[in-house]
Order: C-alpha cells, then structure tokens, then sequence
C-alpha cells in the first residue's frame, strides 16, 4: 500500500442522500451470518458490523451466537473451548450457556449475573443462518425473507463464499447494473452487447426493490437447453429482488418457443454481509429446480459461478484501493441512466439509516 | 487485519480511576530496558515509552543509553558504527561520547556543544540493565530495586524475552489473578482447582503492591522434591511482590512435613517495559538457590518457563486484536472478586500517572 | 512496524520557514512522471502528489496522462485496455479518448461530456517524459528545463528507478550536502576527508539555486583518465544545479594538470517525484559526453550509480522509520553549517508553497 489516508468522509462519493460508506450500518435488520454448515461444534469467529460475533452449534444443533468476547477481560470466546452447550473461556475459565448468560465462574465458585454476553436471534433456513443485529430482545421477524429454494426438495443448489475487501454497497450497485457482465465477465459471453441497452423496470415497496428487464434472444448455454428438450429461439427474463440490507434475490427465466413455453428458472442469490466499512463477507448461491442430480451440472455451475463472482471480488477490491490510492480533491463518481437501480437502492439505504439513526434519538 | 480502527480513548476499558492503554506512561521511574547480554559492542536499538534508544558498551564495559536519533537529520544511530567508546552516525559522519556530547562533526571540524543526544542514566544490576526514563539529570535511586538473586553467586537463575503485541497493563492484570494457571496453563497442572478459591492477601506501600496466598496440599515437581529430599504433604506459600511500573518479583516458597519443614524457594521475575501503548517487552526470569549446578533443571526451567509465558503473550495478543476488531459500543470490562490485586494495581497505576502528570505542570 | 503514530504535524521538523513533510506539494509546477521508455502501449499507474495517474502511449506515439480513475464508478484504468487510442474501462466499458473525453458509454450508446477524465499535459524530451500537475489548461513551459544530454547524440547516458518509501525532501537535502559520501558512501572512496571542508559557493534565482564547490586533488577512476589521456594532480568542479520542485542536475567536470588542461564532464541527473507524503518516486541518469561507445564503462557506471544510490535510499528509509518510531516530544533536527544549501532550498520551498497557497484563495 503506497498511502495509508482513508477516504475522506466530508466527501460524499456520490452525492447528497446517497448512501457510501460513511452511511452508517442498518442495526434493526437480519444478515446472512454464515452458511448453515460453517456453524459446527468448533467455534468460528466472524466479525459482522464491526462487532466480533462468536458462532456454534448446541449439542441438539441449534446454532447459537454471542458475542465473542469475554466481558471479564475481552478474550476472544472462539479461541476457548465448548463444554456441553457452554462455551468456556481459556483465559479465567468463564462459562457460558447459548443464551449469554454465564454458568459458572470457577474462581468464584459462583456465576454473577452481571457476568453475560450479549446474544444475538438467529434463524436457521437451510443453507442460511440469519442474524439479527438490532435489539436482540425483539427481533423482527417480518423482515426476515424466507426463500423456497433453501428448504423445499424440488430445488438444489450450489454455493460459494468470499471475503471481500471492499465496502458492501459497492456490491450492491454492481448487482444493480448487469451491464457490467460484457466487460467485466466479457470471457463468459453471458450477456449480449444489444442486451445492455434494455432498460430495466424498476419497482420499490418497504425495503424492496425489483429489477426486472427481458432479453429476447438469449443464449443460454445449449447443453443444458438440449437436456430439457428446449429449442430456441429463447427470451430471457432477468430480475432483481432486493431485500435490505443484504438480500439479493436474482432470477433468470428462460423460456423457449414452445406452446405452451418450456422454461428453466434459476435463482441466483447474493449475500452481502459488512464486516466493516472496508471489508465484506460475500456469500452465493445458484438454485435450479430441474435435472436436479446431475453431478457434472452441478459442479460446472459452481465452478463458474466461483469464477464469474471472483471477478466481481477483483473490481471491487480495486475500487478500494483507488479510495485508499487516490486524493483528488472534489472527486465525486458521475451518475448515468443504467446507475437508475443501484443509485435508487442507495436512496433507499439512505433514508433507512437516517430513519434509524432518527429512531434511536427519540427516548 | 480486518478492521483498523484503534480502540476509542473515550471508552475507558473497565472504569474510571482504574488505568488503562490510554493513561499515560510513568516517566520518572526506573523500566528494564534489556538483558545485560544483550547490551555489547554492537549497537542495538530498542523502543521504550515511544522513544527510540540507543543501547551499547563501551570499551570499558560501561553500559550506554542515548536516544538514537542524530539530533542532525534523524539517522537512527544504532545503524551506525562505534569509534572507540563513541557511536558514529553513517550519515554525515557526527561523532557522540557515551554521555551525549558531540565528539567531532567531521564535516566541521569541530563538536558543537548545541549537536548533543539525550541520555538515559542505567544502572546495571548483574542481569538487569535498568534505565530511567524520567530526568537524566536526577535519577531517583531509592526507585531501583536490588534484587539479591541477581548478583549473589548463593542464586542460579534462567531467563527469557519476548515481544508482545499487546499493551503492558494486561500482563500486569494476567500476573496479579493466578487463577487463569487452570485455564491458560492448564496442561501443566501447576495449579489444582481448588486453589483457585484461595483468597490472596494483599497490601499497599508507595509505589509497592505485595499479593500473598498460601496452597494447601500443592504439587510441586516429584523430581525436584526427590532430589531436596523433601516429603509431602507440600504446602506453598505464593506471593507477588510488584514494584511498579514494570516488575513483578514472584515468590514460591515450598515447604514439606519434616520438622523444622525443609523449604525450596523460587523467585519468578517478570518484567514489563512498555513500547508504546499496543506493544511491550517482555522479560522474565527465574531463579533458585538449591542443586545450583544442575544443567538439566535449569533447561527443563528454562524451557518450561518460556513455554508457559508464551501462552501469556498469545492471550494477550488475542486480547488486542479484539481491542482492534470489535467496535461493540460501549463496551465495559466487568471486574469480579479475584481481580482485587490487579484493579488495585491498575487503581495505582491511574493515581500515580495523575500525580505525575500534575506535577509536570507545576512550574 | 512497532508504532502507528504519524509524524506529529505540530512538530515542524528543523524550524518554521523551512519545509517539511507537511508542507503541500508544488501544484504549478513539472515533475517527471517516468522514464519515456516506461510509458508504452501497455497502460501503467503511476500516483504523484497523491493522485493516481494512468499513462500509456498512443498508436502514434504519444505519451498521454489522465486521471486513472473512472469518473462513473471509479475503477483504476490502467487494468482496463486499449482500443485504438482510447483507453478502455474493464467495469462497464466506458471509453476515453486521449484528451479525457469520453469516447463511448456502450450502456448508453452515447458519449456524453460530463463523463471525462482530468488530464495531464506531457512533454516528452528524450528520457524523460515531464507531467504537469497544475491547471491543464495553462501549463507553463517557461518552468520545463530542456536538457542538452537529453536528445544530443553528443551524449551517452546510463539511468535507474527506485521507489524510496520517505519524503523527498529528505533526498533534496541529501543531494545539496555531499559530505555524505564519505560515510554513507564511504566504501566507493569517491570523496576525500579535506573535501568536506571545502564550502560550497550558493547562488539563488527564482525556482533555481546552484551550488558550487571545487576539490582540489580529486581521485577519479583511474581508469577512465587512463582511457581520456588525462593525467594527474586532477581538479574537480562539482555542482547542483537544482530546480524546484524535483530536479537535480548535478555536474562533475574533472580537469587535469594539461595545458590547456584536459576535462571529463559528467552530468549526474537526479528527479524526485512526490507520490506521498511519506513516499517517492526517485529516477537518476548519470551523462557523459566523452568514450560514448564503451558498454564496459556504461554497465559499470549503470551499477556504481544503482549501488550508491541505493544507499541513499536505505538511509532516508531508515530515517523515515524514525519519524515513525521516535515520539520524542518537541525533538527538532539541528541545522549545521554544511546544511546551508540544503535549508535555502527547504527555505525555498516553504516560501513557494505559501505563495502557492495563497494565489489559490485569491479568486
């Protein structure tokens, strides 16, 4: 690293009302913590909104998360040891159970109530542990999104995780604006360039926003639409549900010129998770509910699901590194047309941590 | 590294009154600033309280401490090279005599008396070189402390050094609450469960703190018990005697059922010299006056001792990161019942700080 | 690294007057930005005074330097690639035509002119390929120096790059006092002892100060007199002829006892770069107007000049770890006699630097 000056935070990247990544962290909301199968009897570490949050699993397999620090002398929980459903601190031997509070401290002979952890609401779904990062007495479920895919047997799925050392918003515009795909993943032919002129429909409800756009002569990749007997040409409905703060739902429908249409749907999930204000944890997932058992399938489509995301990863972490880099006075990033989705999701993001900020005044 | 943001001045970790990373080095006071082996002919630098320094000896064998920066153009003089008894810088060529003068500034021919260095008065006592940081023109002598086992051939000692990434006031705060023995160093069953429900006794003089506890029915090593022809039940008597700012004079003193009970003395000896407020050195030492001249005790303690202390520095060092990487607001240290002897340490450290700090500003 | 802390702003290093690393960079103003060979069809990233500056040459030959930064999404363009003469984004495709304006956004069809590029005026003369880094559109070519050695077939020139990770004005001190050379570079024997007492004669004139000294009795490499016909007792005629803000033109003209006397003259050509505060980038040529086919002599001088200033390098790396390691409070270098070139010019650039300043409020 050639310059160790962090971005400025007078200068807003975009402009007013317009989220970066000075906007603070969304609390009252459910995050992706880990995939499902991370969260074993060995404790795990992940630090998520700038908290250090320890993850692990009871011995009847309920996932539990605290915080992982020890709130006698902040030694990190995940490098003790479980005992039971407890965890045990290896500096004084502190113990405690999944739901924070302690179990026994053996130099005292005695467990203080005063001596807890803060707890956080998981949820299991599958695949997905969600955490709750707001007030850990009241969860709110209704803002937890439920997909089908992770838990009904009609679908399968492949999956994949990064870290990403980049701001998480930055993710969400480059999801926001698929023409990205000729240049960025121009190796993988996945979009045409007459494709990146549609213009996309936007529609906005709560913390949702839908993307939707149809390209008409798709070219999906022909093996798969000879294996469902599907025969060109194809339209390909493309969508984006986004739930915040972390929940990209895409969807990619291809349809072919049967009557009635055959069609292969896939949903391609995208799970954005801040660490802090620089960092992220990027999680993935390819879901299909068609030649469900194919191996060679299943394996190419997570390759190059792993590669094309890779690729994302890279720019990203570039960018970074141009604000870390580059100290041109009075830079602000220009807004074009197709910025449409992604600059909306960042006016909602905007207003949400205003709301949020504003909310918490109040008492 | 995921996260650099430092932790925040304005939390103070476990309270008001009791000292943490942000209470202000004690200055006039004596700190180890090396091994006596270690201070030779070649010149070595060490960072003690955020300043640079300089440590060598002369022909004479006198050990010398001046601050290692040329006051001409900041060269770090531990990269220059000794011309008898003075250091030479390998810039310009500036000369210095070990009491900070300028010997010859080559390039004019003379020694300006305003061309000078600081130095740092010593006084070395057998394996300890100690340095006092405060005025070099009026070291305070009655704040040395003699240690007999350092320079009486009735004792045997060995010794180690680490570097710990992690603020001194944790090892201080580890050194006054053994019970952590069970945990951290659990696997070298030096300490039994039920020892740690004994109550230390403790007490205040000055600038002193004495920590007392005595262990029924303890373990001490068969060996060595064999060998001094000692016969359980042991009973050990276990004090910390710590002189601040950075010395710990442990004491066991294992005594048998003979009558009179036959007794094996230890002294372990840690000290704590502070690098700035995220590092420290760590020295420490152990010594003995029984079997003096036995090769495979003293590298059995030697090695033991060195493996137990770094399971200290790692703790520590997972301690900082936490510091470093969890922002969780408003976070507190809670302080139970076996912390008594380190909080009236820290307590000391916080009074004394404000009275130095005080009386700085008199004049 | 044992130490975070920056250098304290507050503490002016020798003095206030005199620059240091907290006094801005020189805007208005030519700086090298590489060596011309450097700048090909292959684009590059160089940051100067802070900003991160794409370079790459076109299909006819011309150097071109622009902001390398998207203004859309801020990707470093330099991993983008050409077409034609456009550099083109590996986000979302936007191409740049040389001039900075946009060539093409493909998602719009269009190009629209609030998307463009800063760019930097380029005079490329020989070797050196000069940025300016103020105002574009008034570049001022009565502050470019032109070099004879430069373009002259009369010349032959040996050159070498190095990132030096400190403040240049350390370097520009270190190039005004050469009593340097018989400590940092004292194994080459390039200066005799009774040389660094000879005072060099200083005369200043708007952005330029010239230093001259003469050593009587110079031991250039035998060799080369040997090859030149020349013969001893040699007299030596250095001097620095330096241009604010990062030229050094230094000259060696050795003469020796014919009549009329015989003379060697080299031109040795140093160009500091600013990339930070805290870092450089240092270019060096060493010309020569006499045996200018001799590939012997040619890698030799390649090699000694690479050595020795490879030297200075760990020095002023050193030096800046100081700063970084030594908090020592109100610590203020010294300034000596043989400094006196050396702070005029600091001098020069503090003053230069306000006036700077200043003319930039005005409006």
């Amino acid at each position: 690293m050639t310059n160790s000056v962090a971005p400025r935070a007078d200068v807003p990247s975009k402009g007013p009302g317009i989220a970066d990544r000075n906007t603070p962290f969304l609390r009252d909301y459910w995050y992706v913590a880990a995939f499902s199968d991370e969260i074993t009897r060995t404790p795990i570490r992940r630090t998520i909104l700038g908290e250090d949050i320890l993850l692990y699993r009871t011995q009847d397999g309920l996932p539990v998360a605290m915080q992982n620090r020890c709130p006698h002398r902040s030694f990190p929980l995940h490098k003790g040891f479980l005992k039971g459903d407890r965890i045990v601190c290896n500096y004084h031997g502190i113990e405690f159970n999944p739901d924070g509070s302690c179990g026994h401290v053996p130099s005292l002979g005695t467990a203080p109530p005063a001596i807890r952890l803060d707890r956080y609401p998981l949820e299991e779904d599958g695949p997905l542990t969600w955490i709750w990062m707001g007030d850990a007495s009241a969860p709110d479920y209704s803002r937890l999104v439920r997909m089908e895919w992770c838990t009904s047997p009609q679908w399968a799925f492949v999956k994949g995780a990064m870290y990403v050392k980049a701001n998480y918003l930055g993710l969400h515009e480059n999801l926001m604006d698929l023409t990205h795909f000729l240049f960025t993943h121009g190796k993988w032919n996945i979009v045409k360039p007459e494709h990146i002129l549609d213009r996309p429909v936007l529609k906005e409800q709560d913390d949702m926003i839908v993307q939707e756009e149809v390209h008409e002569n798709a070219e999906p990749p022909a093996e798969r639409m000879e294996k469902l007997g599907m025969t060109g040409p194809f339209t390909m409905f493309v969508s984006q549900t986004v739930k915040i703060p972390g929940l990209h739902q895409g969807l990619t429908r291809t349809t072919d010129n049967s009557n009635p249409p055959k069609q292969d749907v896939q949903h391609i999930i995208h799970i954005l998770t801040p660490e802090t204000a620089n960092t992220m944890h990027y999680l993935w997932a390819i879901a299909y509910d068609a030649v469900l058992h194919d191996d060679t399938f299943a394996n190419t489509m997570q390759q190059v699901g792993a590669a094309v995301f890779e690729e994302d990863k890279v720019v990203l972490e570039d960018i970074e590194e141009v604000y870390r880099r580059d100290h041109r006075p009075d830079f602000r990033e220009k807004i074009i047309r197709t910025d449409k989705g992604g600059i909306q999701l960042l006016r909602m993001f905007s207003r949400m941590a205003a709301a949020e900020q504003e909310s918490a005044l109040v008492p």
